[in-house]
């Protein structure tokens, strides 16, 4: 009943007048892909949404100042392998630089570039591969190279994320495409930017004021990369950008129902990109969604399911498939929230594991089966009132040790 | 220039008048012993800080109302194998029968019993074995059966954990000893509850009223097993409670030079087990003390301390002897605190790794000698305040996964 396509190997570039690349300028030892480069042949107007960790990274400061400084934009740079992050006056100056080189090579204005990156925390950017790579990533841009892009941005990601739609509105059909990377240092704890080692662009080609992209953009971020955790570490480099070019002729006014239908596929992409990371998430070897509902109120609502989604030892339960709920209430029981212990019932998937507090009596062999399985649902309706509130994520492995342990950048 | 001095295999039953045993009643599949009884010859004044969990079990319900409601206690029983957490009205009854059953066995009243117990949450406790394990505790009470009781109330711990000392006073000379358990669940955020899987018990023969005792527990209790944390996670059952029969002679007198000297004394006790705690955390290869300084105030330093100890990526690096700080800055980032990031120094003990909010240039080998210790400090001075605070943790390795993922008792 949805109002929206997807397309098949959708990305960046499925939306009218973006085009893309992925390139490998040197920054990652593997030798891999790692910068990308999104431009809009037309100005685009954009929003964008950052990380609200203390120590923001150098190109979060650039591309912030950018969202309230300039009317509109053209190109997102993007390079992994280095996060340039803590590197003080230094580091500002380069992310700087960044897009004054990816300006010259575009011939636009610097202001018309933002920049994003990923990767290791306190090294200083080595120029003269990033300005090789920038020459490199504006002579590869492609009207198909969405998903070079994607794979150029990731780092312990073992899969490239992107998808894109289409959906119809009154004025014609508009197209959404996106690409997103991180699997680790994701949390959902803030209120109006995404958190998590995580950097998303997002492009249309309907056109829209920069205004309404960003209330749609931080609205849908709080339904979706604010509701997913792998870790409960938040990044220094979270970015998340929304370019609209109008390439399609179709326009979005605020409060039409056209605005309405977009914003609920544009929820539709950046769930889809959430979910990606989850089921990536470092190590994961489960997806694990957990609702409340019944609580007190939404904020207790969200204590619950926050609480339980980052517990180290529901997460560790989870990755040995034990349907052991103990865990569960323990964490709802200091989650801060304030509620009766006694009204509340617990599900896996269907299956009814705690009643009014205490076991159901379910039969552990019957747990045992929804626990095996690659994704299942952990329910807890607290039964006094009318709170609801959701989390995505995964479980806590051997491998995401051993990634966390051993990843010396 | 200590006023104490440590006794050799010390336990709860050095100070005088105290007798305890630890038996195997049955409750454990392994077969080692599962139930504790300390007690007193003579009455005790007592006091007890607890879990701040919503759903705190049965007997940290009971034992809580006796603090509240008795004058004076002789008993404490206590089992490991079964928390009698979340099981109902019924499970408060059999944690007020166990109780019964053992002031029976004392020939005291049930008022005058305590009661604790740790193990799988979500169980009934079988009567009929905890009925048989209380009859032979209360027949194998020894003056010198403290380390027993150590040993009994173990559950995920590798060894038990006690710990005995003298200190002079004015009047004479008084003795502090105290058992404990707890290596998972433990997490520092209560305010004047420990929390963690913990239990520990404390016993001296000075002679205090039951409010001095409160005062001299809840404000110790902060210094000490609320500064630890393994996995972050508080559990259901965690129970502290100390005795003082008297026995000694000596009496302590609120405001006294002797009250200060014993609360010091007391507080040495109980950092001596949480740093057992901690040392024995589930799975742990390092022991990390994050000191905090420099802070704008105490909270800030505190969400600092918190947020570093309670990361899972930081957790992850310090098990891969990993000095790379980008983690620890991430934490102190999203911690909550509002503070200036250019003025952050990191230490790892004596060598500076962050200067200024960016790399302070130590050579990356020196670090990596810090980080292969068994222990270590992260020192983190903020440059702007006052504000202090310090919290113990430990790593996470793939045995805590291990332990966790297939620890289905």
């Amino acid at each position: 009943m949805s109002d929206f396509k997807w397309l098949e190997n959708g990305s960046v570039t499925d939306a009218a007048g973006f085009k893309a690349c992925g390139v490998t300028a040197g920054l990652k030892k593997s030798g891999k892909a790692d910068m990308a480069l999104i431009f809009s042949e037309k100005s685009a107007n954009f929003a964008g949404v950052f990380t609200s960790c203390v120590f923001a990274a150098a190109p979060v400061r650039v591309s912030r100042s950018k969202v309230r400084s300039s009317a509109a934009a053209r190109a997102f740079i993007i390079n992994s392998g280095n996060a340039n992050a803590c590197t003080g006056a230094n580091g500002l100056a380069n992310a700087n630089k960044m897009c004054e080189l990816t300006a010259e090579a575009l011939n636009i204005s610097a202001g018309e570039v933002l920049v994003a990156s990923t990767g290791r925390i306190g090294v200083q950017m080595p120029m003269d591969i990033i300005s090789k790579g920038i020459t490199m990533a504006a002579a590869a841009l492609a009207a198909d190279g969405g998903n070079q892009a994607a794979e150029a941005i990731m780092t312990t990601d073992t899969v490239p994320k992107a998808c894109a739609l289409q959906v119809e509105l009154s004025g014609g059909t508009v197209t959404i495409g996106a690409i997103c990377k991180g699997v680790g240092m994701i949390d959902p704890q803030m209120k109006t930017a995404p958190h998590a080692t995580m950097i998303c662009c997002i492009t249309t080609d309907a056109a829209c004021s920069n205004e309404l992209l960003e209330s749609m953009l931080a609205e849908n971020t709080e339904c979706s990369f604010n509701r997913i955790t792998v870790d409960g570490d938040m990044s220094t480099n979270d970015t998340c950008v929304i370019f609209a070019n109008g390439a399609s002729g179709v326009t979005l006014t605020a409060g039409s129902a056209d605005a309405e239908k977009f914003r609920a596929a544009l929820l539709a992409v950046m769930q889809n990109l959430a979910r990606k990371q989850v089921m990536d998430g470092e190590g994961a070897t489960k997806f694990v969604a957990i609702e409340v509902n019944g609580a007190p109120d939404t904020a207790a609502a969200k204590l619950c399911a926050e609480a339980v989604a980052n517990s180290l030892l529901c997460k560790t339960a989870w990755f040995g498939c034990d349907p052991n709920w103990g865990r569960i209430v323990a964490a709802l029981g200091y989650s801060g929230a304030d509620f009766d212990p006694d009204k509340v019932d617990i599900f896996y998937d269907d299956k009814i594991v705690v009643n009014a507090g205490g076991d159901a009596g379910t039969p552990e062999s019957e747990l045992a089966e929804v626990m095996k399985k690659r994704e299942f649902t952990v329910r807890i309706n607290m039964n006094q009132g009318a709170g609801e509130y959701w989390v995505w994520t995964s479980d806590v492995s051997y491998e995401y040790v051993k990634i966390n342990a051993e990843y010396h950048t």
